[in-house]
């Protein structure tokens, strides 16, 4: 490969540069892939997966061989779930258009999906990604507040745009952050005494505010993962981030919760705030919305919405259109009919449980922890440091054993396991079987 | 309707505070419309249209009533096509996932999608929507050019994130232009001669140029619409465009086509700047690429993209999906079964021809263009000024009668006319009759 070796790459990733004998059916997807993709695509893992089909929790490789899907949000209802294939078929050859003419679908789904809401977050704008998402989130806060200042973490993902790339320093040193974006320490809940987490955010963000009001910007949002995944999948003591929404308001601010990640019944819950115990004024929804079909929405209060609303028009070509809408609606269909937030809390407290007991036994886990299907182990090597090393030989011999996962956090030394929802005891026991031949090496 | 008065309106749309009647299925939808969207929302049309279903070139409202499309360009093979529905469904019982695993239907629909392109124009990067695209061009222009600046039109729409809107004046004055974004006067080819618009456009550039470097911004990218659609569907003289690259590469900046609207056959042409004779750094794709399945894109030189690529990655959650991606494979095959090409090529000369007719024999029209299934009649009053009363009358009548076509254009004085390409002969001289009816009102 003719990569240039200045070239960025993701930690876990393949680097062409690495010695891996690949097979040959993925080797010649590599080869066609690289004359034609453009040169910002990563592809997970030191040797790539190349995949033919997928069922339930399961994708089959072109080599032939079953992997169990332990990583990914985006199908949580399953990969190839025959109800989201049966929706779209029949709403794709019926209508698909836009939300400038009156149509049923979007109008029926927006009253489903708000009464999962507390009744504040009463209005849904459809965009199709996340990121948009988040970046109608900040034009929203700010036409809403007059101020232009963010607060993040400082190890935050929240997309791609210009602007959601400003505020997703965890995209490394060559993404600047955006003007007016200020970042407060990631929450650490594998070194930070429980008791003490609320404190130190709390006392955190009020010096991010100061920041923002002595440099004239003012505060527009804080903006932060209902569970902060980036940041190494930070889940407890659950209430942490409940004191925020006052002191932001108290700043003339907005609480942004970005539920992308935690949303659509991971955590057991519907949505990652109400593990929590607070009501944001704007949440961001996106990957698992469709399962796929590329839907994302921002849902709000009134308040938070009408002055953006009454001042600029919003309009999104696909955004809310009926076939995007029925794949949504069909994942709501799952989720309740499959009793998947159920599931998601009980194997979830299973595999929460085998990771605490695999842990305890090896001296190089730091901590464990997670909520519902929502999970991390953070390593650290004999000098008690963050040990990404391990990390990335734990991922890949899991891949390599037949089993997806992935790692993150800032040293990018915690295992990151989010399944899809229809995740199963038994998937739970092999992934913790393996996991425990796999770490020893 | 209790919307507030000081709320800004979309020209040719609804206003809650005209007294229109509606039908009973239309009302009910609005009443429970604006208890669950966003308030950035509006509708087409004095009186909004209700949709129930879709086939070829042809809506069906709520009301039993057929409405011909002459103006949605992103279901550009047809609404519900058959072909694009099996796709869909074929692919999404097979496998639907992201691009950070190696799956074939991604690369093969590359090669594919390159080939329509110039050989310069070499790697493809995925996003789910045009402003996705748009804000990725963004990104990469200034990654691959040091600078900040970038030139528009100053009544361009280029999408709806933070950036994208930065760069869409169109959007109205509660909309901000971006930092270090300057803007050249619309291009009006109803009142410069032919002969003095590429001159024209030229020295405003060089000023804009000027401008920027002033500024200590540079010029990172020209970014213009390869038909000016929302600066009133500006087309002709074919060429008028192409002077342009060579004086932003001087300037160290790189000409980046929206091809939003004109790609995937609209003029004749697969792309809006081969009309114009030149190949750009970088081209947008989005609407019709996958025919209401969200997919765009980002196609350039390997020269164009490579430091962005190398310097930050880029992962988009559903861009490039294997489902999106049998869409866009579909929308290709029918373009080129269907010779769709072809027929806006013919149908749209026919339009043009009827539009002129009538154009002649009516005082308040100024001037008609077009380019394929991409036209546009421009009204002036007695005096000689925009007509944006008559062009919304001839809008608002259209639609009464059952056609639905838009306005464009800084006064939004001009009938903008883009229907999908199936549009036959017979739907144009329908369109045309119709035309010939309402006008003279």
């Amino acid at each position: 490969m003719s990569t240039k070796p200045s070239r960025v790459h993701m930690a876990m990733g393949f680097d062409p540069d690495d010695d891996v004998t690949l097979n040959p059916e993925t080797a010649s997807l590599l080869e066609r892939r690289d004359r034609v993709l453009g040169p910002s695509y990563r592809l997970f893992y030191r040797e790539p997966v190349a995949i033919e089909s997928g069922k339930g929790v399961w994708l089959k490789g072109v080599d032939g061989r079953d992997y169990l899907d332990a990583y990914n949000n985006v199908p949580v209802v399953g990969h190839s779930h025959p109800a989201i294939t049966e929706a779209v078929t029949k709403q794709l050859s019926t209508l698909n258009t836009h939300t400038r003419y009156l149509t049923e679908p979007v109008i029926a789904y927006s009253e489903r999906l708000l009464a999962t809401f507390p009744e504040e977050l009463n209005r849904v704008t459809y965009t199709c990604t996340g990121s948009e998402a988040i970046d109608l989130a900040i034009r929203t806060a700010r036409h809403a507040t007059g101020n232009r200042g963010l607060i993040i973490s400082e190890h935050a993902y929240h997309g791609t745009t210009v602007a959601a790339s400003g505020i997703s320093p965890s995209l490394g040193p060559n993404n600047p952050l955006g003007e007016d974006v200020v970042t407060i320490p990631s929450i650490d809940t594998a070194r930070i005494p429980a008791d003490q987490i609320a404190t130190k955010l709390a006392a955190d963000v009020r010096e991010a505010i100061a920041r923002l009001q002595k440099s004239g910007a003012g505060v527009a949002a804080i903006i932060l993962d209902s569970i902060l995944s980036s940041d190494g999948v930070q889940v407890e003591p659950a209430g942490f981030l409940a004191p925020l929404v006052d002191i932001v308001h108290e700043a003339g601010g907005l609480y942004i919760a970005d539920e992308v990640q935690p949303g659509f019944g991971r955590t057991g819950n519907w949505w990652g705030f109400e593990r929590h115990g607070f009501v944001p004024d704007l949440a961001v929804l996106g990957k698992p919305m469709g399962n796929g079909i590329p839907i994302a929405a921002l849902v709000g209060t009134t308040e938070a919405q009408e002055q953006f609303g009454d001042a600029v028009r919003y309009f999104n070509t696909f955004g809310g259109n009926p076939v995007s809408i029925a794949a949504a609606n069909a994942v709501l269909d799952v989720i309740e009919g499959e009793e998947l937030r159920q599931n998601a809390a009980r194997v979830g407290a299973m595999l929460l449980e085998g990771l605490e007991r695999i842990g305890a036994a090896d001296d190089r886990v730091l901590h464990v922890r997670g909520a519902g299907l929502f999970l991390a182990m953070e390593f650290v090597d004999a000098q008690g440091d963050p040990d990404a090393a391990l990390a990335a030989r734990v991922v890949n011999g899991m891949r390599e054993e037949g089993i997806l996962i992935s790692a993150s956090g800032p040293a990018a030394a915690a295992l990151k396991i989010r399944p899809p929802l229809p995740f199963s005891e038994q998937n739970a026991e092999q992934l913790l079987e393996t996991l425990e031949r796999v770490l020893p090496r």
